[in-house]
């Protein structure tokens, strides 16, 4: 997906800007602010303040002239944007030491996704339970995401297992894949998939590195 | 960063491949196969063979006509230009849920990183070991980092510790920075820094769940 593209109603760089904002005007509600302009914003993020003005603007609250805009109304706004003002259920298929760590992920938390169930092929981890979330057998997905009308899944398995999880997570309903497999998976059209590959992350970072060393 | 941009010597978009043509390449030699084609693997990626032709003439291995490259050469020559061809030292800092998750993560010892020791602030945490890497006291920072000459920060803590930690890790000599806090952390020049921030992946998707709910 590139930066031109649009998911939803909003662009996509405004939603990615989305929970940088929210942190911070969550941060001065707590330190008693009740209006947020978006210039302070823009220059605590070292933003464009054009481009926050505009982000804003997209939020659908009236700022108010020299006040800016109410800070809680702001906040309720993004999260309704971003569709975090009310709880969306989620499975993890992969329960591995990333898919562990995820299940401990306090964004998920913070952004009302509820974490029902989890699931693995490794039968000496089913029943087993990481950060409160419980560790079901792959053979209780499909049966468990319909009854639960689970909306998202997040993906942490080995690669060559990532296309069949996919595949059972779209049959059983699924309409969201969080993906941090390295597999460029394949969905019907209306399935959404993030992808998130730490290796191709890592080989910046290497390379970036390894250049340096040679210059 | 965006596409256009190049970190080092090649191309931001043909770095990010490479670790997706890795894969493929060990599961052929594996299989047995002597020789990899561009066209072969550009069509197991489903990626456009013209590009996959041109990120692997940057490998610097030359391809044989209608045999395709020498596999093991080309491996090799990938890992080279990632500098994942020799070990290189790093460190964590932040050893909560995802620090720890990030610390049994099998792609450091894959692309030979080497996590070297991890810092944390609680306490409670210090002289614990989590996959094999041991939690040191923040203090120990700046001596340990530049005794041990690490190269890469990996960066876990809160958000409101985020610049302090980098400051800490760039005055002891860290030369990039692995950044999974929200904060868009401020380096000098010649430290690099690769973001990855897990809700703004996460508003990518949520975005997505709440607008086609909406029609």
């Amino acid at each position: 997906m590139n930066d031109t593209e649009r998911t939803g109603s909003l662009p996509l760089p405004t939603i990615r800007r989305y929970p940088l904002y929210l942190r911070e005007i969550k941060a001065m509600i707590s330190r008693g602010d009740l209006h947020v302009s978006s210039a302070a914003l823009a220059e605590t993020l070292d933003l464009d303040p054009v481009l926050t003005r505009k982000d804003l603007a997209m939020a659908g609250v009236p700022g108010k002239p020299r006040r800016g805009y109410p800070a809680q109304e702001l906040e309720n706004a993004i999260n309704r944007a971003l569709g975090w003002d009310s709880v969306t259920d989620a499975v993890l298929v992969g329960a591995g030491s990333l898919g562990q760590a995820l299940l401990g992920y306090a964004g998920f938390e913070e952004h009302n996704i509820s974490l029902a169930v989890a699931f693995d092929s490794d039968p000496a981890k089913i029943s087993l339970t990481f950060h409160g979330v419980k560790v079901r057998p792959m053979a209780d997905l499909p049966r468990l995401v319909k009854r639960l009308r689970i909306k998202i899944g997040i993906l942490t398995v080995p690669s060559s297992a990532a296309q069949a999880c996919a595949d059972a997570l779209v049959a059983a309903g699924i309409v969201a894949i969080w993906n941090f497999t390295a597999v460029q998976l394949v969905v019907p059209q209306g399935v959404i998939v993030q992808n998130v590959d730490l290796a191709q992350s890592l080989a910046v970072l290497s390379h970036a590195i390894s250049s340096q060393g040679q210059a």
